[in-house]
Parts: structure tokens; sequence; C-alpha cells
């Protein structure tokens, strides 16, 4: 083990990533893999909480999740990628964390009532996504992090895995799980295309592995500051909902140009987004090229090597469980 | 695999078993070795339930268990004998079947309601406890048996494994998970020294493993016909708590001569529970000496052997879900 800080991120094999998940997410975790040990997963037995109904699909979205981390550029060589169900440990400490968690701290989260309301086409009144953040805490803790990347909407269920770390700690009389501190991730820096939120079940997004040749009808429809109604009215780059892809995406040397033409009307909306389909495929073309040269022999061979420096990890930690709950037969 | 139809039962390693336990479940046990291939396992996990505080006393119980297992007679060469705890499988399969049981189906639980109620001195709102029916099934539906022995205060939770099984099907649109059977074994045969239900906690009950000079005192203590106030008043087998013993552990041929005694007041209860000291020493001798033949090392070998086999048979069982789920990675 090295002497740097370990944390631990995961993220659902539901599709394919897309912008809002790069700037989102992958750019930060793509700083942390320069200062930390990080560890980030698959959450495929998270993805059955809300899919169990139709749980096949979930395996094709795996080698695919891979290849759009490492064509965003996560390292394997300085980071253990892996794959929860095949980490059988998670189970086992998902058990033993079950026995010591009240039901009240899961009915009162409050994305769990959240989540039932939104996504009501599913019938979510299961004992598994009531103890989705079970199932989470056991992910975390099992590598015992410093800290984990999170956005703000997911600082209740950190905060319950410290709650459950501290839980057990107490219960046990032991330091065995450190509670995991927040790094607070800023809010989505990149809206959709329509203006909300970035994501897939609105059809506003851009997925990272998408042809060029799809990308461009998509920012030609582009929606843009509304009050500017014609090419002669002034904009605002402030609240047009394009400015903020130039800024992740356009040489910053250019960006005082592109704010003038907008104030003084000088261009028009078109001509930003032309600049825009230049910056986006500059920006994605390299971002192809390791896509595809990221072979599904090369995911096997990643997975493989994660899953096994994962599961060294794991089976240190439930051997330490085991042995202070003299559950060590 | 032979042809015989599959069983499977199991107990908790809560302490040493008493004779209640024998009449109860084991006798039954003894009997189903010889006509089912019978899977028979320590509830360590199980026990987690309600003593996840201190968890660390369960190791203790089990090779006591075991030991009284083989001094009554289970025979390992005819049913495999298996620790729950060292079969990583039943973990894997309590996540996959958490997330398909609808929490009101465990919270419908009867017994649920019940333990909560009477176990007070314990925090049991736990999810770990209201999700033992799901943890249950796991058990049970590994191994598809045919049926399982239950007693009728744990038909709820057979109707309830058998549900999860349907959903499951249902679901995936399969027939992996038969559903099991009840079969029922009768009342408690034997109430305790002071005729309530034979049981740890109310101090009325004889262990196996109990020394025969321990054992004799509280014979001479048992509550008998309260209507026989004087020797010279005649009793009633039928009503007595001493006579079930007789019943149980007497030969058949003197109970004629025990009842007339009775009923005429031609002999005392003292004299009666003299007798049964008799018939308790000569059924209690050679489990004695059996549970002291086997040692240890002896426990050792038999649960190795035990949790091979069940390892096998699991480890196949999660096979064919992962096939059918697409987790067969």
């Amino acid at each position: 083990m090295s002497e740097k800080k370990r944390i631990l991120s995961g993220m659902r094999p539901t599709g394919p990533l897309h912008l809002g998940h790069y700037f989102g997410v992958i750019a930060n975790w793509l700083k942390l893999q320069e200062e930390y040990d990080c560890f980030f997963f698959v959450a495929d037995w998270h993805a059955l909480t809300t899919e169990y109904a139709d749980p096949t699909r979930t395996k094709g979205f795996v080698p695919g999740l891979i290849k759009d981390w490492i064509a965003a550029g996560l390292d394997p060589d300085k980071c253990v990628i892996f794959q929860q169900s095949m980490v059988k440990e998670h189970a086992e400490l998902f058990l033993h964390l079950s026995m010591i968690t009240p039901v009240g701290w899961l009915e009162r989260c409050p994305t769990y009532k959240e989540q039932k309301t939104q996504l009501v086409q599913k019938d979510l009144n299961t004992f598994g996504f009531l103890g989705y953040p079970v199932l989470m805490a056991s992910d975390i803790l099992m590598y015992k992090p410093c800290a984990v990347p999170v956005g703000i909407d997911q600082l209740p269920h950190l905060e319950l895995t410290r709650e459950i770390a501290r839980r057990f700690n107490h219960l046990h009389d032991t330091q065995l799980f450190p509670e995991p501190a927040d790094l607070l991730t800023e809010d989505p820096k990149l809206p959709g295309l329509d203006g909300r939120k970035m994501s897939k079940s609105y059809g506003n997004s851009i997925m990272l592995s998408e042809p060029i040749e799809d990308i461009m009808p998509k920012i030609r429809g582009m929606k843009t500051d509304e009050n500017r109604l014609r090419k002669t009215d002034p904009g605002d780059p402030d609240i047009c909902n394009l400015y903020p892809y130039h800024k992740l995406m356009t040489d910053a040397a250019k960006l005082p140009d592109i704010q003038q033409g907008c104030r003084e009307a000088s261009w028009g909306c078109v001509d930003c987004k032309k600049v825009l389909m230049e910056s986006m495929e500059a920006f994605l073309t390299p971002f192809h090229e390791r896509r595809a040269a990221c072979t599904d022999e090369r995911v096997q061979e990643i997975l493989e090597a994660g899953n096994r420096k994962a599961h060294e990890f794991a089976s240190k930690t439930m051997d330490e469980i085991r042995t202070l709950l003299n559950f060590d037969f």
C-alpha cells in the first residue's frame, strides 16, 4: 500500500455516459487519481435496487462504462477499477451492516421518499430499495476510505454511512471503520441541451461516445438565450444555455470574443454554435480514439486486475470483521 | 445426487439443547434423515438478527450444538450438516432476494410484531431483523428442498418463502425455485418442568447434556397434577405434567401400571418420579456417552465435510441465478 490517502467512488451501469457525467463526476475523478489511492467501481448490484424486474440489461452496460472511463482518462495503473458483484464480500458486509442499522434511519432518508415518488412507474416498495444506503455503506466502508467524492444530493447517504460506521464501532468497541469525509463536488457545470439538468431520461444529452455527425444537429437545435429573438438583439452569455459549453470546451483565449460577439450582437447564435461544433469535435475526437482503442479484451484485463486488488483489500476487511465478531470459524 | 427428495432445516446456535428440542425437533429429524436427502444447518448469521449487539457468544455455541445433534443420532453419512456463515452464497442470495421482496410482506409478518413485543429488552427495530424472513428464504431456496419441517408458529415464514419463490419465478419467467411444502411437526410433546412450554428463558428445562445428578433434583421439584394434594388423593395422568415424560421416556410396558397407580392413589408422585428418574437416566446415558465421544476435532471434520457439500450445492444454485439474471460475468 502506498502512503496516499484512499478514496472510493462508483457508478451504476445503466447506459453510456454523457457530457454531464464527464464534467460533473469524471473530470473530478481524473484529478483525484493523481492525489489519492482511488477505488472506482461499477455498482452493478446497486442497479438491481431499481432494475430488479429486468436485470438482464445491466451486463451489456458494463464494458461500455469501463470504456467511457478509460477513454476519459482513468488510468488503471493509477487507480483500482472493479466491479461490485465480482467482490462477493460486499454481500457479506451488507448482511452484517443490515443487522445493526435501524429501519427508521432508512425510512427517514430523504432520497428514499423522493425516488419512490419520482420513479412511479417502478414498484420500489422493496426491502432492497429501502436498504440501498446499507449496501452503499458496505461498498464504502469495505475500503476504509478517508473520503468519498459526492454531489450535494448524496450527502444524506454519506451521512448515513458515517452513522452506520459509528454504530458499528460503538457496538463492538472498535475503531475498525474510519468515518469517511465528503469531498463535495460542485453542482453540475453543464446544463442539458434544453437548459434542464442533463439527463438521459430527459433526452437532452450528448453522449461521450456519440458519433460527431449525430452531435452536430443536436448543437444546432440547442436552446440559447431566450431573450435574444433576432440576430440583431444583443444576448447575454451569463444566462445563455450554450455559453457553459464554451467555458468547458472552447479554447479560453476565444472566450472574450465569443462574449463580445453575443453582447454586441455582432454575431448570431448560429455562428456561436459553429464554434462550439469545432470545440466539441476537438474535445471528443481524442476521447473517441481512446475509446475505440479500448477493446473488450482490454476491458476484461482491467476488470480482472482491479477485481483481484479489490478482493484482496475486501477480504482483509472481512477477516478483521469476522475476528472482531468472533465469526472467524 | 441420490434419488431421494431433499429437505432442509436449521437451528440457531444460542445454547445447549433441551429435551423439548429433542422431542419437538430432533426426533423428527432422525426419522427424516432415513427418508430424505437432508441438509441441517447451524443458523449462525440468523443469530445476529437478535444478538447483533453481542455476537461474540455465538461461536462458543456452535460445537456444542453439533455435539448435541450427533449425540442425538444425526448421522453425517446420511445428512449434510453445515454452518450458514461458512457458505457465503447465502449472503449473495439474501442480497438478490432483498431486491424483489416488498417491504409490506415483511412488516405484515405476524412473528415480526410478536418478537419485537416479546424481546423488549433488545432494540429490534433493525433492517436485518425486519429482513429475517428474506434471509430464511435464502437459506431454504438455495437448496431447492421439496419441503421444510416446521412448527406451526413458523408457517407464516415458510409461506413468505413460497411467496418470494413465486415472485422470483414470475419476474424472471423461470421455475428455478420449487415452492417448498411444509412438513408440519406436532405441537411440543413435552412441557417444561413447571407445565409451561419448555424454554431456556423460563428456567424450566432439562438440557440433553446436563449431568444426571443435576437432573435428579429438577425431577424431584417437578409440578404434577395440581388437584392431587395428598398422596391418598387420586390423580389424573391426562392432566399431570409428569406423565408426558413417562410417555416419551419410560418403557411402554410400564405405562398401564403408572396410570393405575396414579388414578387409584396406590402410589404417590414421589414414587412416580423415581421411575422417571430411572427412565431419564436410561434415556440420557447413551446420549451422554455419544456426546463425550464426539470430540472437537470430530465436530471440525463433520463441519468441513458438510460445508464443502453445502457449498458445492449452493454455488450451483448461485450460478444458475447469475446466468438467469445475466450477472454471470
